[in-house]
């Protein structure tokens, strides 16, 4: 099943922009009247029919509805900082895309050797990965804060995890435990840089009511560990 | 901390191999004296002062020998078919690797689109995670088989598991519940290739044990499928 990312859908018709026309129309040679997938990126996907095959501008009228489509049972940010290799940080956002994640935080720590990041890559990889893992909304890739910015903007009703090795007598549990002894389904988790957190943005989480987990006994490079605290999410709300 | 590798350690004398003694020596300049930690890759990390800092074959003398170091409390085989792009089986190598994982079997199934596949370039991205990951044995990457071959070599004692759409009436359980309702530790998972397992790999499967499996909603890449089935070992043993 082939899906097509529509900019504009209104829920009679989507109109695709210049590189998924050219996808759907010369590439893929879809014509005026052929039935084709739809999705509007923010949860909905569309069965319509092609209306306009122009590889610069495609158009296709709404033949059926699919709200919610692909979607989780749960509501997940991941904030990380971005890897000094770009591809491990990239490959999170597609593996994490697939998996099932909402909201992908690049976040820059006192500690992190790369402070500059740019989304447009993880945007267009997003973007792929939503379509390749049949789902209709893609995460946001927010612009990039500091973490004790993101801290510090963090709401205060979902379940806020740091993965941390916090020193002296802060108790962490694991993230399952964390994530059973919880009964919403609003998960914040925040994923330090390879240098990992100051002690002043360790103890700005605590403050702000960042929970304390451990990812278990192996020493995991930044960007596995953020796919694996999407996967204990995602297996939690099986 | 910074590993070596062993090719020979005795328990008394770690012998390493011209790569890892020009890292030690060359790269890092580690000298006489000085003291290195070394694996033997099976399991063992030993503290050692180094002997012979030939940067062609460096010796070091035991001083201290941590067996079962960075081990986990299972024994995990994950069977995979390799991927059209190397790349995305070469990730799954090192992030199973970091998760922590025994055996890796490249398997080819009727549907492969690769129907060959080399190990040398998995052996070496499996010993630098071991190190990277911190943990002193390397998991085994085994000769490539082909699906129907494995199924019937794997051993009756183990947790069996398939990840596979049976069609019909086969019932399928959450990987989380099949090792939930296990009360052993030596688990081997099958992960069927991007075209998928063809029904008489499937059927030979459930005729030698093997308990069908899904991975929860999300449709995912092979590589990232294997990846979450370590995981989800992994957070079983936690």
């Amino acid at each position: 099943m082939e899906l097509f990312y529509a900019y504009d859908a209104d829920g009679r018709t989507c109109r695709l922009d210049a590189e998924e026309s050219g996808h759907c129309c010369r590439v893929l040679r879809h014509r005026s009247g052929n039935e084709i997938h739809v999705i509007d990126g923010l949860g909905t996907m569309y069965r319509c029919r092609l209306t306009d095959d122009s590889p610069k501008g495609a158009e296709a009228e709404v033949l059926e509805t699919f709200p919610g489509w692909g979607g989780h049972p749960y509501r997940l940010t991941v904030a990380c900082c971005p890897t000094k290799n770009n591809d491990r940080f990239e490959w999170f956002v597609e593996k994490a895309t697939e998996i099932g994640v909402d909201r992908i935080v690049p976040t820059i720590g006192e500690r992190s050797e790369r402070k500059v990041y740019k989304t447009d890559r993880a945007d267009r990889i997003a973007l792929s990965a939503t379509k390749q893992s049949l789902k209709a909304r893609i995460p946001e890739i927010a612009v990039p804060v500091t973490v004790k910015e993101f801290i510090r903007q963090a709401d205060s009703d979902c379940l806020k995890l740091i993965a941390y090795c916090f020193e002296g007598d802060t108790k962490r549990i694991s993230i399952q435990e964390a994530l059973q002894d919880y009964d919403g389904n609003d998960i914040t988790v925040l994923i330090g840089p390879e240098g990992d957190f100051s002690p002043e943005e360790a103890r700005l989480a605590l403050e702000y009511g960042y929970i304390p987990v451990h990812l278990g006994a192996s020493r995991l490079r930044t960007e596995t560990a953020a796919v694996l605290a999407a996967t204990a999410v995602y297996l939690r709300y099986e």
